[in-house]
């Protein structure tokens, strides 16, 4: 079985996508390349229908009761506070009891027992597996392994490796979508594919080689071909050549600067993140000059009136703290929108996407 | 925004204490100063209502059902499972969901995130922070600094440094109340201040230098100015100053002693406290001769059949394990009177304390 | 009060069995030796027929509403993570809230508490302790300590020591139930003793000598006096006199084998077990030759078709992952089972078996 599943493994991507599918519809959600324009639209609209229901008692009540019968194991052997606990806030949003295993030392394998077997005895407890894992692929693989099983119940990925964190990823888009689309988020007629980023101009900043949010935003940007993208960083920590090429494939225009100042004032979106200096080799981030790229009060007067800033946290001293009370601060409200996100996964997953959408346009005006 | 913050920390405590309100209650419960003797006398009430509800099916239906779309955020990073416990019982009496972070290492500071930040996430996620910490003022802290974002929601003090546990002091004054007023704590006519002690002899006995629960009920004590206290310690582990000046100011009776049998016999109640020895710089209390202010079943003989012997636990060898099962025992009740009391001040702060004394009236008698 | 519960230790098992019992059922379920004939028949039963309601939306609503105001503590302050999430698991199928304590470090046991106190305040907070320890007989201890306390609840055992893990071997009758007669499980007649394993043959194989597992279903086996069982194991891995001595009380019928392949085909069920070295005193298992009994494709080619393949987990290498998806394989199924076990075990202890026979009744065919 591990074998075959080590098979499935070597195939071409497309090929393992269609094995996380059933019905036409993600099973697993495992990779960013599952996601297509259309679903990314969709699940977006059901994360703000979610946020809006759960604004009123009533509301959050019909959503707990959703999923009042699932129960999801939370298996996060990569330390993750926030991610965490938006999942389990996700879970607790539509009703979804958790459990969750996060010190491999505290369990079994100290028995010689097989990470593979850990998962296998997690799908005869659970309902869905929400995973996190330092090793890059072996989400999807856990995905595999499961579908090989009699009772297969769906995999979602919390974050694996340096590459995958596809839910981190919808939440920015759907961040971005709050921020220039508002209410047609909601509104939009059904299947309609309208640009909602008519040549908006994006800024990745910071450490754009290591940090792996701006390339799995970049991936899925190339759904929206309208946007223009500038990555901003130091030489050193230039964004990789493949996304690049990525995205001169989808036509996504874009600029490679080492500088900030002089484009920000230019932009709709800024999005910030760290120096990721945990994956120094010999402290060689500590020798550059970030201070360039931080985000100040000061350089903020210079500024669009809607600009949106971004972080996906933390965040140390690229945005001053003085900004967080600027309106055109959005870091605290993208981390609300990955709770939203993900009690609209969990929704999706267990098929009560269409419940969701019937009561809000049975209760909501548009 | 941090610098707004530390200003409001260097305000004088009433004007600080006014922060923490809205709406002319409380909104953060974070100092025993906020609580004056209406509020205490109120949410003891609501305290002995909750666990009359709780008794029966039906009634715990009805308490799990106030705060059922209220999520809570547990950040305990002093180690303590006793009143972590307490709050978790607390919410789920309530019907609040629960999530925890307690372990700061597996937080996202290993990345370098303040904790500040990671309070300001917390705010996103949840809709309380009940929080125990080691700093002094890092609770009062976290109320002044989420008030400053455009999602403020109410924080809870669980123990913050060596000299806030109001929580702590407010089960206790509850047990006193049992312990002295019996079923009149819920059938006082609303707003009547009759003093629930009068003229009352309550010990404290122990380490009252390090203690902070003998800190703090020694404040709340001061709203009923009738009760005579007597502190007994060793002479290197007296009382501070501070304490005796405040009780001078509010006209509270005492007497300070280094012995406890020869008042024993004359007590109402007697608040043992272990030896805080995880204080000692050099081992000091381990040549101290504590055994005097043991209680034993022989001493118990001769104290008053009413007394009331109170422990806020840990215990070590302060109470002799064969007085657990002498009625006078209340230190177990107390225990149990914590969890009630928290799920009180949940209700409370979530503006619900009227439903439950509509329920009591509409379903008890007096 | 402890000597008194020392001295209550020291009574010989049927005296302490009563103590563990209310109006004439198990109020503790702590000790293997408590599980009468009829006892293990009825709580199969409801297991079989909690799996079966749960396995619709309305069912597990019912399910879930049974025990909605009853809450517990999982005290495991030896690390298991599977026995740990199936209780959980149990928990939340039933509707009990939980709350852990897993690592005594962060317990109050570092101000010097006694393990005794801290039980004694859980039972102030909880409904209900359920409790894995390292140390042989604390768990029993625990139950005689509670009885002792004004408000007494239920001690549920989740692995004591070397030899009780009462749970487990329910669990394992539980399956091999499953396995040998099906239906009948639960369309029995009431009272019915009919023998549902008349001449089963059961192979219990691996490290017989230090496996509670093994020990503690070889002393359930008694109750089926028409099984036969064979121990095959390496003869330095052979099982207790013990345990033989037992059988031969009970006219159970056995053999002690030191190979398995000759005797595979004949067998109805196999229990593997993996290699307990985590005892090794000085790496002895190291140089014992294993393999021999290992489970194979190959030889599962020469079993009966009907036959049952059990394992308590976590394996290591003594059945070959391609046996997985053999039809036969019913370890993952066991893993689910106790999961069912716990739930029926919680729904008994709290007096609502009769709530699920009856919801069965009304709304199942035979």
């Amino acid at each position: 079985m591990a074998t075959r599943v080590e098979e499935i493994m070597q195939l071409p991507a497309r090929q393992r996508v269609e094995r996380l599918s059933r019905a036409g519809q993600l099973f697993h959600v495992v990779l960013a390349q599952q996601f297509s324009r259309n679903f990314i639209d969709d699940i977006c609209m059901l994360a703000e229908m979610v946020r809006r229901i759960a604004g009123v008692r009533i509301g959050s009540d019909f959503l707990r009761n959703l999923l009042a019968h699932r129960r999801a194991m939370l298996y996060f052997t990569q330390p993750s506070t926030r991610t965490f606990l938006s999942f389990t806030s996700a879970c607790q949003i539509v009703g979804a009891r958790y459990n969750e295993v996060r010190d491999p030392k505290t369990s079994s394998e100290v028995k010689g027992e097989s990470e593979e077997d850990a998962v296998r005895v997690f799908s005869q407890y659970f309902d869905v597996i929400i995973m996190r894992h330092p090793q890059e692929g072996f989400v999807e693989k856990t995905a595999h392994l499961i579908n090989e099983m009699e009772r297969t119940i769906p995999v979602i990925n919390g974050g694996s490796g340096k590459d995958q964190h596809p839910t981190q990823a919808l939440l920015d888009i759907y961040t971005l979508y709050q921020a220039f689309s508002g209410g047609a988020l909601v509104s939009r007629a059904a299947g309609a594919e309208i640009d909602p980023f008519p040549g908006k101009k994006i800024a990745m900043v910071g450490d754009l080689k290591r940090g792996r949010t701006v390339r799995s935003l970049s991936y899925l940007l190339c759904r929206y071909p309208q946007v223009q993208i500038f990555f901003c960083s130091p030489p050193e920590l230039a964004i990789g050549e493949d996304i690049l090429e990525y995205l001169r494939e989808h036509q996504v225009k874009y600029q490679v600067l080492s500088e900030l100042d002089h484009i920000l004032p230019d932009m709709d979106a800024v999005y910030m993140t760290r120096i990721q200096d945990e994956h120094d080799v010999a402290g060689e981030s500590s020798k550059i000059d970030y201070s360039r790229f931080y985000i100040t009060p000061d350089k903020l007067k210079r500024c669009k009136p809607a600009l949106a800033i971004m972080h996906p946290l933390p965040r140390r001293l690229e945005i001053h703290v003085e900004c967080d009370t600027d309106p055109r601060a959005k870091y605290w409200q993208q981390v609300q929108n990955g709770m939203w996100m993900r009690a609209a996964l969990l929704a999706y997953v267990f098929n009560t996407s269409q419940r969701i959408k019937d009561y809000y346009l049975e209760n909501y005006t548009y």
